[in-house]
């Protein structure tokens, strides 16, 4: 039996740390900060991927791969890209059993690396838009990590564009936006603010940075995603131009926007409870797990066992012929050396949205019981139904998962007027609060040296460009218009 | 128009570079040794993933991930595993703006790394067997490469296995090299000899190894893929240890098996031709290329349009419904800057399988004109039987991909007798060349030195074992028996 999960009320960072370790979801390494993907949470990792690029194909954006490696030489060619992820930077210093004439960076993240292949590929105006992801792991050296949160290496993808226009290439980066948010929400079922970050949040060297931003059950903020508007930075630091229409030489405009292993992370803090993990159905890698029960003297075995056999089938082939998202898969679990307590213990801890149960007696009536795993309710219900009912079960659980974190997230939001005040509420109750922001850089420093909090994102109308609002700065009091932020701490 | 291909007859190793570059399957990296995966070969990758995760799947093998990075301590605790690797790493000294206490090398393959971590995870006869596989990037540094087949960096997928006993891993190893042999003669239409190698060519730490070796359409072999029993090396360095069934703690027996990016360098060089990539379509991204032809006036382009989009329609839903292992994915080119040679040009270039024109003659009519890209033959069919005539086309073309290269390699596979027969054939006609070894590593040396050839690999029997014959060692001329061995030069 595994250990306990220490309840959330208790301790949420021990909470969540005991279900991806118990889950089996990720271990820690023995390299500093490093993790290890156990393939709990790998075939996660594997649905996030097959979803995204079934989304990002349809805006025909291609898949590619580039050097792990980068020469110092190109890190330093955009002045404030190097100043950020310098500090972070793992070097290569010797290869080969000689040390290296240049020494070669980790990538951190690789608009260096692929600006210099993009300037060799890119001559006209025809090349344009130039639309590439990639999928890939990097490295950012951290003090502090926390499995999927926050560590030294992680996964995700990198996209990067390039476009004829800044207008164009603006329009791509909100498009990314959309893009996640929907993505959060439908996949994950993990709802999102899209705004904007400040611009000492910004990532160095991008004109302007935009961020998906959620609420966790502690009701801390997550930065789950960005997509970055970079303007022609890089393609000035790397001589990518294009011949136009007007037989000039121009430099391209690009951006670049990533979502990593962390949304794991996020999902299991917005989703989970004391007994593990909840996951949406549509990253599960098994949908159902059916637990036949036997009984004492097992006359009923092989009788029961078609039954499961029939019902997996049918649930597969029903969510074939009703073009759900993903093809329906079932566990039948025939050990016979565990217990159904220990069985039923095991799923609601790895996180099956629907486990079945079948014995003798349910077999003589014709019927047989579901749980579902995020709210426990157990039902009977015919065999006839099961297969039609069971995939409604799944699509309720993946609708409800998003519309209860939207409830908690949104009960959570809270205006506020002044710093004052906020340093109270954000102990408690805690919370996302929205107030102005003066624009003032001192005012964002104060607020992190005072409370621990920073702006997560600035908001956005209909039209992305941030929302003004008549109230005073939260943190110095001056009297608007301001900008709407929303105020949080975050992991 | 793209520049001109060198013809095979003229410079094999120029045509090769030629097609990879051209086709835009990938390019050179400003990073020594290092490639760029471009969107046209990096979907070949995708699919090899998919179709190589299905057929894993079946054997329960999950998908994980390890750490980019090793600690230099974990690399030694092999002796021959460190002699083997330490030459071609790449050492991280530096990190987080200081020196690191212990160095970290880029991983050249995971076996330390993986078994530090298995070691924490067994417990249990009941926790085995443990099959785990990998995608991941790695690092062996190379003086000179050559864009898939040798470069510094290379994705791969790489298995790790832990079994109760020996014979369990020797077993599981042998699964592998069926499996990949199977795998490369369905999926990439490529033949291969499933071997073993010498014990000079093992992998390092390995108890044996076996490969797959295919000809190359220049006679020359490459390894494509290797499979190896480390028996319980690595678990003794690691303490990789299990609770047996007769409560004695023992070392679990490991196997380790790779194939990599290089698949796709062997596939180019084995189907490919004078005018570009020749690709099975089972990897191919898109199967059929449509260009219509509008005419001069222009008159039938709406009616033109609509056959080519209920084609599209129709290839994709009868692949469904036959339950091809893809789906067809039809590309139809509407651009009309470009004139259609240019685009038979270009489709031909990138190997799509099939190409259709479709133009206001062949409307009246209710025909089509397709071509298949591997024999060019071009044939008029009538509209209606089109999609049905295509698949099966799709069909014949990978099977004839595979009999074709088949052909080629029986037909340059020769018995040789003496290393002086030897020496003349092997310039001319050049092939693989069958013959004795008398298992002395003397020779080996003598025939690498005087020949540039190797043993590519010793046959193998239906039961596994080294194939013994009566004909003297082919480099010493000792009288047999000696190991029937396979002859070559490589890649």
């Amino acid at each position: 039996m595994a250990e306990k999960i220490t309840p959330r009320s208790q301790d949420f960072s021990e909470w969540y740390h005991d279900v991806v370790v118990q889950a089996r979801l990720a271990d820690y390494s023995p390299v500093k900060g490093c993790m290890v993907i156990r393939p709990n949470g790998y075939s996660i990792w594997e649905n996030i991927q097959k979803y995204f690029n079934q989304r990002i194909e349809t805006l025909g954006v291609d898949n590619a791969y580039f050097p792990l490696f980068i020469p110092e030489s190109f890190l330093k060619k955009e002045a404030e890209h190097v100043e950020g992820f310098a500090p972070q930077c793992a070097v290569v210093t010797y290869a080969g059993a000689k040390d290296l004439e240049e020494k070669l960076v980790v990538r951190p993240t690789s608009e260096t690396i692929i600006n210099s292949m993009f300037a060799k590929w890119i001559q006209s105006y025809r090349d344009l838009p130039l639309l590439i992801n990639q999928w890939a792991n990097v490295v950012r050296w951290e003090m502090r990590t926390r499995l999927f949160l926050r560590t030294t290496e992680f996964l995700w993808q990198e996209g990067h564009t390039c476009h004829a226009t800044l207008d164009e290439a603006e329009q791509f980066t909100r498009t990314i936006l959309k893009l996640y948010q929907k993505f959060c929400e439908e996949v994950l079922a993990m709802p999102v603010l899209a705004g904007r970050k400040s611009d000492s949040e910004k990532f160095a060297g991008a004109l302007r940075t935009y961020s998906i931003e959620a609420m966790m059950q502690d009701k801390k903020a997550l930065q789950a995603g960005t997509s970055h508007n970079l303007t022609d930075n890089f393609a000035k630091a790397f001589e990518t131009k294009f011949l136009d229409k007007d037989s000039t030489q121009k430099h391209v405009h690009q951006t670049s926007w990533g979502v990593s292993t962390r949304l794991i992370g996020g999902m299991v803090m917005v989703h989970s409870d004391d007994k593990g993990l909840v996951l949406p159905p549509m990253v599960a890698k098994n949908h159902v797990a059916i637990v036949p029960i036997f009984g004492k003297d097992g006359s009923a075995k092989e009788k029961i066992l078609a039954v499961c056999e029939d019902l997996k089938e049918k649930l597969r082939a029903l969510s074939v012929d009703t073009r759900m998202p993903y093809v329906v898969r079932t566990k039948i679990d025939t050990d016979e050396t565990k217990m159904p307590g220990w069985k039923f213990h095991e799923y609601e801890l790895i996180g099956i949205p629907i486990r079945v149960e079948i014995g003798p007696r349910d077999l003589e009536k014709g019927q047989l019981v579901y749980v579902r795993r995020d709210n426990g309710e157990k039902k009977m219900i015919p065999l006839a139904e099961a297969p039609t009912k069971i995939l409604e079960e799944l699509k309720s659980l993946q609708k409800d998962l998003l519309e209860r974190a939207r409830k908690h997230r949104d009960e959570n939001t809270f205006e506020v007027g002044t710093l004052d005040e906020f340093k109270i509420k954000i102990d408690n109750p805690g919370g996302f609060f929205k107030s102005g922001w003066c624009g003032n850089r001192a005012c964002e420093e104060k607020l992190k040296n005072e409370t621990k909090s920073t702006i997560r994102c600035l908001i956005l109308d209909d039209q992305f460009e941030i929302v003004k609002t008549k109230v005073a700065c939260m943190i110095c009091g001056k009297a608007g218009p301001s900008q709407l932020a929303i105020y949080a701490r975050s992991y």
